[in-house]
Parts: C-alpha cells; structure tokens; sequence
C-alpha cells in the first residue's frame, strides 16, 4: 500500500458555525481541496480541455461520516487514498486527523469522467493514462 | 404514508462554481436548511436549552447522490422524510426536484441526540415526545 | 421617494459563526440575493444573453457596516435602493433590519455593466431601458 | 514603512461562481484568513479569554474593491497592512495580487475591542500590550 497523499488546513473563523465547531457541510470543501491537490500532484486536474473537447471529473456522489469536532485554529491533515477506479468512475477516500493525531472525520467523494460535446455532457471511460494514475493510489 | 415535508428554494448566483451549476458542497447546506424548517414545523429545533442543559442533533453523517446539475435560478423543491429512528439518532432523507419536477439529489443526514452537560457533550436517548413526532414523518 | 424593494431572508445555521452570529462575509451573499431578486422583479438578471452576446452586471465594489448582530431564525429584511445610476454602473444600498425592526447592517454594491465579446470583457453604457428601470428605484 | 505581514492562498474550486471566476464574497473570507494570520504571527487571535473575560475583535465593517478576476487555482498574495489604530477599533488593509503580480483587490476590514461581561458585549480601549504590536504595522 502506497503513502497516502496528504495535505494540511488550518480551520478558519469562517468554518465554523453557532455550535463552535466546523460547520459539517465544510467537510466537503475540505475534501475538494484534497481531492484537487491530489489530482495536481499527478499533473491531473478537475476540468480541463482536450484538443478543443471539455474534460472533467464531476463528482456524482459525496459522504462523510463525523467522529469528533474540529475547532477554530485545529490544523488538519486529510489522507487522500483512491477506494476503487471503476470504468468510467473513482471514489477517494478522504480521512481526517488533528494535530492531536485524533481522528475527525472520514469521507468519499465519487467523480465521474466526462465529455462536454457542445451542451451535451456525457460519461465516458476515463483514459488508460489517467486511470494508470489513478491506480497507483488505491488502498 | 405521510405527505413529506417540503420547502423550496431558489438557487442562488454565490450556490453555483465555475462549472455552472450549484457546487455540491450546497446540497449539504440546502439539506440543513430543510432539516432545520421540518424540526421548525415540528415546534422543534436543531440547539436549544431544557432547565439549564443544552440539548441538541449534531450530524453524525451526511451522504449525497447527485443525479442531474441544478442552475441559477432553479427553484428546488426539498422533501424531508425520516428514514430511521434509533434509540439515540435520527436519519433524514431528502430528495430534491426542481421545477420541471426532474430528480436533483437524494441525500441523507443522521444527528444524533447529545446533551452538554458542563464541557462534556454526551449521546443520549431521544425523549418520547420528540420521537413520537419524528415517527409520524417515517417514510 | 419609492417603496423599497424588500426580500425577506431567514438566517440558517450554516449562516452563523463560532461567536453565535451571522458570518460578516454572509453579509455579502445576502445582498448579492436580493440585488439578483431586485432585478429580477425589473425583468432583469445578473448575466444574460443578447443577440449572441453575453451581458452582465458584475460587482466592482462591496462593502457593508455591522450595526447589531444577526442570530439563528432571526428573519431579516433586506431592502433595496438604487443609491446612484452611472454611465456604465449602478450603485445598490442594502438595508438589513431583523424582526424586531433594529438596524442591522447597511450595505453596498456597485456593479458595472459589462459585455463579453469572445474572450474579452469590456465595461459598456447602461442601455437606456435598463437604466430607466433603474431610475425609478433611486433613492 | 515595515515590510507588510503576507500570506497565499490558492483558489479553490468552490471559491469560483458560475461566471468563471472567485465569488465576490469569497474576498471577505480571504481577507479575515489573512487578518487571523496576521493577529497570531502577533502572538494575538480574534477570539480569546482573560482572567475569565471574553474578549475579541468583531468586524464593524468590511469594504472590499475588485480589479481583476481570481479565477481556479490562481495563487494570490494577501499583504496585510494596518492602515489606523483608533482607541477602540483597528482598520486592516488587505491587497491581493495574483502570481503573476497583477493587482486583483484591495479590501479593509474594521474590528473593535470587546469584551464580553456575561451577556452583554462591549467595546473597549485596545490594551496598550495590543495597540503596540498593531502599531508596528502600520502604514
């Protein structure tokens, strides 16, 4: 099994909410970032155009499961390893821990591959160059 | 089965990303704002305070199919059911349309009974009152 | 002097922040909801299509005074003014008040009438239609 | 003139609007990241307790002009400056420039010394320890 990619965040006053703990639903800003770094880091990204033709991963499903709260200044790590690389999809799994070593929360985000054809937006299976990639992370 | 609640809800320009449409991490918001007017109709909330303790339903997990892109302007229909009642945690399950009465989303929010009591935040039977009105919205 | 144009907004949980308000930068997408409703009672909208060409309103300039805190289900009124109409932009104030009729913030933006001609944005003249609509909602 | 108190930040996916670029209000989130860099790089935050007394700086306003589009995974330089230090409030200037060193906003936040004694919340004089380090910085 590979080293996760990983990236830190500091929480911000802004994430949080009356409650004085992360807002839940920014759990899954926090994921796209990860998910967004990690992609950079294997000279991926999440839209992108291909001899004219529009490619990208929009995500079709997202989960997040909450273990304990995450405070205003915590510094979180999130583990981005790839659950399963399907024929024309990928699921990430996203797993948060404090500076504490704690664990925060733990979440999947599922993307498709797509072709934007004019206004048409269709699923298509995702390349053997990135899938090769992709497949390298699996857990 | 009872009529589902439903509130509506118009997207806004700041809901969308740069790939047009709402950005998924607003389902999560629309779904809160859902949860929070059904606990409303219910004479419920989501924080309150009973004889000096705080009492509550932090999420414990929140979960989204994302089915077809919702745009600028769409006014989004959210029903709220209750898919599950446990002895201490409730599930949710919201299903968006929009106003071509096309499936949006389907998602899922679970929160769980806590009292704070001082510093502690403690899991805790759901009170019979309170389950008894959650279970006249079971699906 | 008109009557304002006024939307009515209810503040949700996700809207505050871990000091138990509002988020001063919801502030900004509260007014960005109702300059869009504004326009849109004018038959307007913030980005459109004319005769192929893309036109639109984008902001150049924000800002906004907190005058008292905004809370959870606090319902805030927002109404607005056209403070000044431009050769080319258009200034919004935005007057918050809760349920209570305390003042909660004021707020403005201006936007500056743009088209979008292939790939470049160029600022243009406020067609006179559009101006006059504006006109009659000055302060 | 000291040399100005900077952080970056890369755009992130959910920072854009469906115009293609960063979301207006997304500049005050910005700006407050900056701002609470700024305070602990002072050994300060926004939000702290004293011998039992709760004491902070809320903003009273915020005021931000746009000059250029941030679009995704642009990497922006926040240059925190303090522009005055009244007795009771503080006014940050923030000026964000891309990586290619265009200038794309200058925004200014104003925050006022509180503390809050039970329920109620009041402004203050900025303890001298605090205005001293604010001073520093000024422009």
């Amino acid at each position: 099994m590979p080293t996760p990619f990983t990236i830190t965040r500091r929480v911000e006053f802004g994430d949080t909410d009356m409650a004085g703990i992360v807002h839940f639903a920014n759990f899954f800003r926090f994921m796209e970032s990860a998910e967004t770094a990690f992609l950079r880091s294997l000279g991926l990204t999440v839209s992108w155009r291909d001899a004219g033709t529009k490619l990208g991963f929009p995500r079709v499903a997202a989960a997040c499961d909450f273990l304990s709260p995450a405070r205003f200044e915590d510094e979180l790590t999130i583990a981005v390893t790839v659950e399963r690389v399907g024929t024309k999809s990928v699921t990430y799994r996203h797993e948060f821990t404090n500076q504490r070593g704690e664990a925060v929360a733990v979440g999947r985000i599922t993307a498709v591959f797509v072709r934007h054809d004019t206004d048409r937006i269709e699923s298509a299976e995702i390349p053997p160059e990135i899938r090769t990639k992709l497949e390298e992370h699996l857990t």
